[in-house]
């Protein structure tokens, strides 16, 4: 069985049976095939009689995004088990228990979270999710950190970089990010409404430039292992439980892209939220409380980073009186940046959010559209100016007031 | 014979003779070893008969400096030739003719550069290259050009970072480059005379944040393909012909290290030479050479780099007014940080150049190493904020008058 194919659903019951300490032998199991069928296989395995379950992932030699379908390399897959299982290392409890991968089958065999909601959905749902912050500064400082020239043995980090070469999927991120959504790309896709609004960003060369710096950045800035799309649909949540999953974009890059990715989509989720209820008390507590995560996710992460730089710092010359200063500085400018890039993507480019495209008044949408267009243009274009967290409040906070 | 070993002056006479359409097989050659046995072997095999000649380098499993040893990787003789067969076709003229290489011996074999003279020893002897900076400046120009996503396909040269993932020698140049010169450090050597200088240098905190932001960019900024070790002991010249060799120490890094190489060390000349000569106008002459030099290496890589942007760029974003001069005044800042941290490192690190160290009269040296490091602490200081090569040329002239 060891060589590529798709699973059928015999075959991924045979391999959950062969984990050791998970399903019991003596008893029968269920098992559903519960992916999108676009990137991956993803097949859920339970046994009724224990309450035991498992997740395997495999990945398909294709990528489907909005009917197209191109050859993807299954290497991804190694690179998610890989990076999933040193991501819960460095950040125990935060991620998926990998059970077993399978580099010739592509997959991998992980902890069921069917006890967990995609934090997207929960965050369109309304919830509340009071440990969040405290968990995803946790992971984005203890993965970032020690899998950086500050926090790990120098040469050591250069095969890192080796073994995260993720040419496919960057590419993905290249194009689609960094690129498309600043011209009239045939990637693009959008409400016919925002025409207005795609055009002028197509023609704002001071956008432009700073959108070649980031993009640059991107491409270039081997900082840390990154998951490399963090955004809050791969993101596990309960009020107390937080696990952060699917790193296949895995590959050494600049921090900001990261933290940018999940403060981002959560200011997605602001641009929506404002607009979604009918009662003002309740929408202004919203959004208190999703501005309040993204402060918390900033400064929580700010915190522990120069916490483990102090405890854990491996580089002589980073000890450098004011330079850890200046380069917690130059991380928050970075954060600005792509989370400005992260969010006028999902507005104009090929892959929206539900955030936004689940409002169903079309003009409400609009609003909302507009007011994330608002937030990630303003944060990509002060990025370089930034000095605290407060100006990407102030930001928000002003594209909604006028939205 | 492919399994590794020191080569006999036999085993490299008869590997010399298997290269096609060199040697003449029915005449003799002679083979003399002429490395200087502290990182590899060097065989120069020539045929007196036709005046036919090679080079056979191979490389030792260790590295000796100043009476230590450590072992050193043989994956460097890899690396280096194929650095040298990619510069070679990016860059035809300036390298030396690679006729094989073989990776199980660590060996490379190419041509015998017998006529050319080091460019080191050749300006300390007083030597004038009026084509160095043309060629120098073409060889940077289309070497990191053409191996950064400028203008390389960007998903083929996440395959260069990985392919010239280089540990060892990157470690040599993060310690003796951005560490050890900036402290008491048991791997500095120095005059006892300069004592008090480099304690300057140990207490200078401004410095060490500048140091320590070059060092980042050393570890985490993956530009291009550099040569990595590119100063005049690593350079062939005639006043005709540029040859450019040694590229052991490559890895994909900041452009601003390469181009910093080439100008820190003609200034590391330069530092030497205005206190030569008796003759005061030969003297002005020489130092208006070096400098010029500097200029030209500078002038004319900027407008080729720019002019490649223009005729080979492949990122469209690139493209965006504006991005080109800011790049360019970005590669102006790291280049003199890189060419001040060049200088520093050659006055009180471990490893010194002829230029200064031969000069014997302990008064005059000591005003030569003063003045290396006037401008390179002035280079790093004030990389930051460079606008032009003509400011370089300021700090130089003003560290040389107050010498």
């Amino acid at each position: 069985m060891s060589s590529y194919h798709p699973l059928t659903v015999e075959e991924a019951i045979e391999i959950a049976r062969s984990v050791p300490n998970v399903l019991r032998a003596d008893k029968p199991v269920l098992c559903r095939e519960i992916g999108d069928g676009n990137l991956n296989l993803v097949f859920h395995v339970r046994q009724p009689a224990t309450g035991a379950s498992l997740i395997l992932k495999q990945a398909l030699p294709y990528a489907k995004v909005v009917g197209e379908s191109w050859p993807l390399t299954l290497d991804r897959a190694r690179i998610e088990s890989e990076a999933l299982t040193l991501e819960g290392k460095l950040a125990p409890g935060l991620t998926p228990t990998v059970y077993r991968c399978d580099a010739e089958l592509a997959l991998t065999v992980m902890e069921d979270l069917s006890d967990h909601v995609i934090m997207r959905k929960g965050l369109i749902e309304g919830g509340v999710y009071p440990k969040f912050a405290e968990h995803i500064s946790e992971f984005l400082a203890r993965t970032l950190f020690f899998t950086s020239d500050l926090g790990m043995n120098q040469q050591d980090k250069k095969q890192l970089v080796k073994s995260f070469i993720n040419p496919e999927l960057c590419k993905i991120t290249e194009d689609l990010i960094f690129d498309d959504p600043y011209t009239s790309s045939p990637n693009n896709s959008f409400d016919a409404h925002l025409q207005a609004d795609a055009e002028a960003l197509w023609k704002d060369g001071a956008l432009h430039l700073e959108v070649a710096r980031l993009r640059e950045k991107f491409l270039t800035h081997a900082q840390a292992l990154l998951h490399g799309d963090l955004h809050t649909g791969s993101i596990f949540v309960t009020p107390s439980s937080t696990k952060v999953i699917d790193p296949e974009f895995a590959f050494v890059g600049p921090m900001g892209f990261d933290i940018g990715a999940v403060i981002g989509n959560v200011l997605l989720n602001y641009s929506a939220q404002i607009h979604w209820s009918a009662d003002e008390t309740a929408r202004r507590l919203r959004r208190t409380y999703l501005l309040d995560t993204v402060r918390d996710v900033w400064t929580l992460f700010d915190r522990k980073f120069r916490d483990l730089w102090e405890s854990h710092g491996l580089d002589r010359m980073s000890r450098t009186p004011g330079y850890r200063d200046d380069y917690m500085r130059r991380l928050l400018q970075d954060t600005f940046g792509f989370a400005g890039c992260k969010m006028v993507r999902r507005i104009v480019g090929l892959a929206h959010v539900a955030d936004i495209d689940t409002i169903p008044d079309a003009r409400v949408r609009h609003v909302a559209q507009r007011t994330a267009l608002a937030i990630g243009t303003g944060l990509i274009k002060n990025h370089r100016s930034a000095e605290s967290i407060g100006e990407l409040i102030d930001i928000a906070e002003t594209a909604a007031a006028q939205g």
